[in-house]
């Protein structure tokens, strides 16, 4: 039934996937393709206030199979209300993070366990998996060296976790990456934006003409 | 670990399962038993705040499994903050509704189905199952026309459901009492408050001799 075609981009912040993701989203829009770009809570009212309550830091009680749960709510309502009817009117939907970042963060780093994290994420977005995902893959030191210099100093309640957090999350994306080889598809992060950009707009490219 | 003992009470809107479970608690409490006495969002305030998202009339667009997922999440932060908490310390705690809620109501009326509601719920729920469940069961048109002469008009989302709505909720109740027949029990909610209450109290005191 779905027509289009569903990628998403995950890593760390810091890995510069979102600024990668602009420039290939213009430019494959300037190139004719049909592109509907977005990230969760993507605008969706719901999804939003959701994400509200996730990132308040005032939270320090949140225990984090409830941060799980939320996470994959407003997922669920950001599905239905822009990610699925753009795929149905055949566009290319770009997303900035999706499932594997739950699974990663909860499941991994707060070690609520991979597949315990996937249930409930299937459960919310049943056979809307991405047809590819690209990780951004760098070193959890200069991830978090590029955070710091671009938001000088401003941090939310993740980013205030330890640098044992942050080489946690490297070491579930790759086992993500072990798990799923057919959908995820890795390139390192650690080299200049037009490198990563090309390379990962050739894998974006190659998924489009084999559809 | 868990020393306590863990009994919610379960109906319709209507059934007077409230009030009930407000004399029995004052009841047990005078009579010496350590009583916890707590319905969802249980004052904690994350709990609180997923609970506006859920019964704000304005969010129309919810999504039923987003629902359920924000029901899960609050449940499981109530959970953790109070209900797990009084039960290490050995107390009785009765609890105002509880994961047969959700079940029934979006697993079952909102058709999502019972096991995938159950799913997502025992992610949340862990091992702190119920160890008696009291279900109060009354005929749907007897429960609205209780809580429209109750609350002279004043309806929130759930309310506005449709009669069928109802009527599927009590055939969802009625399909948990036949598969978990050892945890769930079945008290008629049309009778006097003394006849049921006394109904109700004898059920709970029994478990308490037993263990």
């Amino acid at each position: 039934m779905v027509k289009g075609t569903f990628i998403t981009v995950e890593g760390p912040d810091g890995a510069g996937k979102t600024t990668v993701l602009n420039i290939i989203a213009e430019e494959l829009a300037a190139e004719g393709y049909p592109i509907v770009q977005t990230r969760e809570p993507g605008g969706s009212p719901i999804a939003e206030k959701i994400r509200q309550i996730v990132l308040d830091k005032k939270h320090t009680e949140m225990d984090p199979r409830t941060e799980a749960l939320l996470y994959a709510a407003a997922r669920r309502q950001h599905l239905i209300e822009k990610i699925i009817p753009a795929l149905e009117k055949g566009n290319i939907v770009l997303c900035d993070r999706f499932i594997d970042a739950s699974i990663v963060y909860q499941g991994f780093a707060r070690k609520i366990g991979i597949d315990e994290v996937l249930k409930i994420n299937r459960f919310a977005i049943e056979n809307t998996m991405p047809d590819l995902t690209i990780y951004f893959d760098i070193e959890p030191k200069i991830g978090l060296e590029r955070i710091q210099k671009h938001r000088q100093g401003e941090m939310n309640r993740l980013d205030l976790e330890t640098m044992e957090f942050h080489k946690m999350v490297r070491e579930g994306y790759l086992q993500l990456l072990d798990r799923f080889p057919d959908r995820i598809k890795k390139v390192m992060a650690d080299r200049p934006i037009e490198e990563v950009k090309t390379e990962a707009k050739k894998l974006i490219l190659s998924l489009l003409v084999k559809r």
